[in-house]
Protein backbone atom coordinates (compact mmCIF):
# COMPACT_ATOMS: atom_id res chain seq x y z
CA UNK A 1 0.00 0.00 0.00
CA UNK A 2 0.73 3.49 0.26
CA UNK A 3 3.35 4.93 2.55
CA UNK A 4 5.14 7.68 3.34
CA UNK A 5 8.63 7.41 4.29
CA UNK A 6 11.29 10.16 4.78
CA UNK A 7 14.93 9.81 3.80
CA UNK A 8 18.61 10.50 3.48
CA UNK A 9 20.01 11.13 0.70
CA UNK A 10 24.05 9.66 0.30
CA UNK A 11 24.62 12.91 -1.97
CA UNK A 12 24.36 16.11 -1.48
CA UNK A 13 22.74 18.23 -4.38
CA UNK A 14 26.03 20.41 -4.38
CA UNK A 15 27.43 17.25 -6.21
CA UNK A 16 25.21 16.94 -8.81
CA UNK A 17 25.66 18.85 -12.37
CA UNK A 18 22.76 20.98 -13.20
CA UNK A 19 21.58 21.93 -16.53
CA UNK A 20 21.74 25.72 -18.07
CA UNK A 21 18.81 26.52 -16.33
CA UNK A 22 20.77 25.59 -13.01
CA UNK A 23 18.39 22.50 -11.99
CA UNK A 24 18.67 18.89 -11.90
CA UNK A 25 16.81 16.93 -14.86
CA UNK A 26 14.59 13.83 -13.30
CA UNK A 27 13.29 10.91 -14.62
CA UNK A 28 10.05 9.66 -12.84
CA UNK A 29 9.66 6.14 -13.10
CA UNK A 30 6.56 3.40 -11.67
CA UNK A 31 8.54 1.25 -9.48
CA UNK A 32 6.77 -2.08 -10.00
CA UNK A 33 6.38 -2.12 -14.21
CA UNK A 34 9.33 0.28 -14.92
CA UNK A 35 6.79 2.80 -17.04
CA UNK A 36 8.58 5.96 -17.91
CA UNK A 37 6.08 8.69 -16.19
CA UNK A 38 7.07 12.03 -17.02
CA UNK A 39 10.35 13.85 -17.08
CA UNK A 40 10.68 17.45 -14.85
CA UNK A 41 13.00 19.00 -13.22
CA UNK A 42 14.18 20.15 -8.98
CA UNK A 43 15.85 22.84 -7.58
CA UNK A 44 18.05 22.04 -4.38
CA UNK A 45 14.71 23.19 -2.21
CA UNK A 46 12.36 20.75 -4.61
CA UNK A 47 15.05 17.97 -4.00
CA UNK A 48 15.44 18.10 -0.18
CA UNK A 49 12.37 18.93 0.16
CA UNK A 50 11.58 15.56 -1.73
CA UNK A 51 13.84 13.34 0.52
CA UNK A 52 12.63 14.95 3.80
CA UNK A 53 9.14 13.68 2.97
CA UNK A 54 9.34 11.04 0.43
CA UNK A 55 6.99 12.38 -1.77
CA UNK A 56 7.81 13.92 -5.40
CA UNK A 57 8.48 17.78 -5.58
CA UNK A 58 9.64 19.34 -8.33
CA UNK A 59 9.93 22.97 -9.50
CA UNK A 60 7.54 24.23 -11.90
CA UNK A 61 9.31 26.24 -14.33
CA UNK A 62 6.16 27.74 -16.04
CA UNK A 63 4.90 28.68 -12.70
CA UNK A 64 8.62 29.23 -11.10
CA UNK A 65 7.74 27.87 -7.69
CA UNK A 66 7.97 24.36 -5.72
CA UNK A 67 5.58 21.86 -7.28
CA UNK A 68 4.43 19.19 -5.34
CA UNK A 69 2.84 17.13 -7.24
CA UNK A 70 -0.47 16.02 -5.82
CA UNK A 71 -1.38 19.09 -3.80
CA UNK A 72 -4.16 19.45 -6.00
CA UNK A 73 -4.84 16.62 -7.80
CA UNK A 74 -4.28 14.26 -5.08
CA UNK A 75 -1.72 12.18 -7.42
CA UNK A 76 1.29 12.24 -5.13
CA UNK A 77 4.19 10.07 -5.68
CA UNK A 78 5.88 7.98 -3.04
CA UNK A 79 9.22 7.59 -3.37
CA UNK A 80 10.59 4.16 -3.08
CA UNK A 81 14.54 5.07 -4.50
CA UNK A 82 16.50 7.91 -5.94
CA UNK A 83 19.35 7.10 -7.95
CA UNK A 84 21.98 9.62 -9.75
CA UNK A 85 23.47 8.32 -13.36
CA UNK A 86 26.97 8.18 -13.98
CA UNK A 87 27.97 12.01 -14.72
CA UNK A 88 25.66 13.23 -11.73
CA UNK A 89 23.45 15.05 -14.46
CA UNK A 90 20.40 13.19 -14.12
CA UNK A 91 17.94 11.69 -11.46
CA UNK A 92 16.12 8.84 -11.82
CA UNK A 93 12.91 8.54 -9.12
CA UNK A 94 11.13 4.64 -8.68
CA UNK A 95 7.58 5.72 -7.13
CA UNK A 96 4.39 4.65 -6.02
CA UNK A 97 2.53 6.97 -8.38
CA UNK A 98 -1.55 7.92 -6.93
CA UNK A 99 -3.85 7.95 -9.65
CA UNK A 100 -2.09 9.36 -13.07
CA UNK A 101 1.30 10.89 -13.18
CA UNK A 102 -0.36 12.96 -16.63
CA UNK A 103 -2.40 16.07 -16.60
CA UNK A 104 -4.17 15.06 -19.39
CA UNK A 105 -5.57 12.09 -17.09
CA UNK A 106 -2.95 9.96 -19.16
CA UNK A 107 -1.11 7.20 -16.05
CA UNK A 108 2.13 8.21 -18.22
CA UNK A 109 2.81 11.76 -20.11
CA UNK A 110 4.33 9.50 -23.02
CA UNK A 111 1.57 8.24 -24.93
CA UNK A 112 2.37 9.81 -28.52
CA UNK A 113 3.90 7.28 -30.55
CA UNK A 114 6.03 8.89 -33.45
CA UNK A 115 8.12 5.82 -34.67
CA UNK A 116 6.84 1.96 -33.40
CA UNK A 117 8.01 -1.69 -34.51
CA UNK A 118 5.98 -4.37 -33.40
CA UNK A 119 7.80 -6.42 -30.74
CA UNK A 120 4.96 -7.88 -28.48
CA UNK A 121 5.42 -11.77 -29.83
CA UNK A 122 9.07 -11.69 -28.53
CA UNK A 123 8.22 -9.55 -25.56
CA UNK A 124 7.90 -12.40 -22.37
CA UNK A 125 7.78 -9.63 -19.79
CA UNK A 126 4.33 -8.46 -21.29
CA UNK A 127 2.82 -11.94 -21.01
CA UNK A 128 4.10 -11.91 -17.80
CA UNK A 129 2.46 -8.39 -16.88
CA UNK A 130 -0.96 -9.86 -18.60
CA UNK A 131 -0.57 -12.79 -16.57
CA UNK A 132 -0.50 -10.83 -12.91
CA UNK A 133 -3.29 -8.43 -14.08
CA UNK A 134 -5.46 -11.47 -14.55
CA UNK A 135 -4.43 -12.46 -11.56
CA UNK A 136 -5.36 -9.55 -9.69
CA UNK A 137 -8.56 -8.83 -11.45
CA UNK B 1 17.37 -10.97 -32.76
CA UNK B 2 18.76 -7.50 -33.39
CA UNK B 3 17.47 -6.15 -36.40
CA UNK B 4 18.08 -2.53 -38.40
CA UNK B 5 14.63 -0.83 -39.31
CA UNK B 6 14.14 2.38 -40.40
CA UNK B 7 11.24 4.62 -39.84
CA UNK B 8 9.35 7.91 -40.63
CA UNK B 9 8.20 10.38 -37.78
CA UNK B 10 4.39 10.83 -37.51
CA UNK B 11 5.89 13.78 -36.43
CA UNK B 12 8.85 16.40 -37.34
CA UNK B 13 11.47 17.83 -35.09
CA UNK B 14 10.14 21.34 -35.71
CA UNK B 15 6.87 20.06 -33.81
CA UNK B 16 9.19 19.63 -30.33
CA UNK B 17 9.88 22.20 -27.51
CA UNK B 18 14.05 22.29 -27.05
CA UNK B 19 15.74 22.98 -23.78
CA UNK B 20 17.35 26.21 -23.12
CA UNK B 21 20.24 24.75 -25.07
CA UNK B 22 18.48 24.18 -28.29
CA UNK B 23 18.33 20.46 -28.09
CA UNK B 24 15.72 17.54 -27.08
CA UNK B 25 16.07 15.59 -24.00
CA UNK B 26 15.57 12.18 -24.79
CA UNK B 27 15.09 9.21 -22.13
CA UNK B 28 16.60 5.37 -23.35
CA UNK B 29 15.05 2.47 -22.20
CA UNK B 30 15.67 -1.43 -22.35
CA UNK B 31 12.44 -2.44 -24.63
CA UNK B 32 11.93 -5.84 -22.75
CA UNK B 33 12.28 -4.79 -19.07
CA UNK B 34 11.88 -1.01 -19.12
CA UNK B 35 15.12 -0.25 -17.51
CA UNK B 36 16.24 3.27 -17.89
CA UNK B 37 19.58 3.00 -19.72
CA UNK B 38 20.82 6.52 -19.81
CA UNK B 39 19.70 10.05 -20.94
CA UNK B 40 20.95 12.34 -23.51
CA UNK B 41 20.25 14.88 -25.99
CA UNK B 42 19.44 15.43 -29.76
CA UNK B 43 19.68 18.11 -32.32
CA UNK B 44 17.43 18.24 -34.90
CA UNK B 45 20.25 15.99 -37.21
CA UNK B 46 20.34 13.65 -34.41
CA UNK B 47 16.71 13.34 -34.46
CA UNK B 48 16.33 12.96 -38.48
CA UNK B 49 19.51 10.41 -38.98
CA UNK B 50 17.75 8.39 -35.55
CA UNK B 51 14.67 8.06 -37.58
CA UNK B 52 16.11 6.77 -41.29
CA UNK B 53 18.79 4.41 -39.56
CA UNK B 54 16.92 3.11 -36.56
CA UNK B 55 19.97 2.76 -34.83
CA UNK B 56 19.70 5.82 -31.93
CA UNK B 57 22.33 8.70 -32.96
CA UNK B 58 22.68 11.71 -29.93
CA UNK B 59 24.14 14.73 -30.30
CA UNK B 60 27.38 15.14 -28.36
CA UNK B 61 27.35 18.53 -25.83
CA UNK B 62 30.90 17.32 -24.48
CA UNK B 63 32.62 16.90 -28.15
CA UNK B 64 29.81 19.11 -29.64
CA UNK B 65 29.16 16.64 -32.68
CA UNK B 66 26.68 13.72 -33.76
CA UNK B 67 27.18 10.97 -31.72
CA UNK B 68 25.91 7.31 -32.96
CA UNK B 69 26.45 5.23 -29.76
CA UNK B 70 27.74 2.31 -30.38
CA UNK B 71 30.26 3.74 -33.59
CA UNK B 72 33.39 3.30 -31.38
CA UNK B 73 32.05 0.42 -28.74
CA UNK B 74 29.85 -1.44 -30.75
CA UNK B 75 27.35 -0.84 -27.80
CA UNK B 76 24.53 -0.01 -30.32
CA UNK B 77 21.25 1.04 -29.61
CA UNK B 78 18.06 -0.26 -32.22
CA UNK B 79 15.16 1.70 -32.05
CA UNK B 80 12.08 -0.44 -31.25
CA UNK B 81 9.78 3.09 -30.18
CA UNK B 82 9.96 6.71 -29.87
CA UNK B 83 7.29 8.60 -28.03
CA UNK B 84 6.85 11.98 -27.40
CA UNK B 85 5.69 13.60 -24.02
CA UNK B 86 2.74 15.68 -23.78
CA UNK B 87 4.36 18.72 -23.86
CA UNK B 88 6.16 17.69 -26.77
CA UNK B 89 9.97 18.63 -24.97
CA UNK B 90 11.06 15.18 -23.80
CA UNK B 91 11.46 11.78 -26.04
CA UNK B 92 11.15 8.36 -24.75
CA UNK B 93 13.61 5.44 -26.54
CA UNK B 94 12.78 2.02 -26.20
CA UNK B 95 15.64 0.16 -27.66
CA UNK B 96 17.47 -2.82 -28.05
CA UNK B 97 21.02 -2.68 -26.18
CA UNK B 98 23.67 -3.96 -27.91
CA UNK B 99 25.99 -4.82 -25.04
CA UNK B 100 26.42 -2.00 -22.19
CA UNK B 101 24.48 1.35 -22.35
CA UNK B 102 26.94 3.04 -19.77
CA UNK B 103 30.78 4.00 -20.59
CA UNK B 104 31.63 2.30 -17.08
CA UNK B 105 30.64 -0.73 -18.26
CA UNK B 106 27.37 -1.12 -16.58
CA UNK B 107 24.45 -1.88 -18.60
CA UNK B 108 22.54 1.64 -17.15
CA UNK B 109 23.95 4.69 -16.64
CA UNK B 110 21.90 4.53 -13.29
CA UNK B 111 23.59 2.50 -10.88
CA UNK B 112 24.30 5.04 -7.58
CA UNK B 113 21.19 4.75 -5.40
CA UNK B 114 20.74 7.60 -3.15
CA UNK B 115 17.95 6.85 -1.34
CA UNK B 116 16.02 3.21 -1.53
CA UNK B 117 13.30 1.57 0.39
CA UNK B 118 12.77 -2.15 0.48
CA UNK B 119 10.24 -3.28 -1.70
CA UNK B 120 11.09 -6.48 -3.56
CA UNK B 121 8.66 -8.53 -1.33
CA UNK B 122 5.84 -6.21 -2.79
CA UNK B 123 7.15 -6.46 -6.41
CA UNK B 124 5.70 -9.23 -8.74
CA UNK B 125 7.28 -8.06 -11.46
CA UNK B 126 10.63 -9.34 -9.93
CA UNK B 127 9.55 -12.25 -9.22
CA UNK B 128 8.75 -13.22 -12.91
CA UNK B 129 11.55 -11.26 -13.76
CA UNK B 130 13.56 -14.23 -12.16
CA UNK B 131 11.29 -17.13 -13.03
CA UNK B 132 12.45 -15.62 -16.86
CA UNK B 133 15.76 -15.42 -16.53
CA UNK B 134 15.93 -19.24 -14.83
CA UNK B 135 13.89 -20.45 -18.16
CA UNK B 136 16.33 -18.61 -20.06
CA UNK B 137 19.35 -20.23 -18.81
Amino acid sequence: GFGVNTFESSMSFDEFKLNSDGMLTVVTQDYKTNEVLMVAYMTKEAFEKTVETGIMTYYSRSRKELWTKGDTSGHYQYVKSLTIDCDKDTLLAKVEQVGNACHTGSYSCFFTDLVKKEYKDDNPMEVFQSVYDVIMD
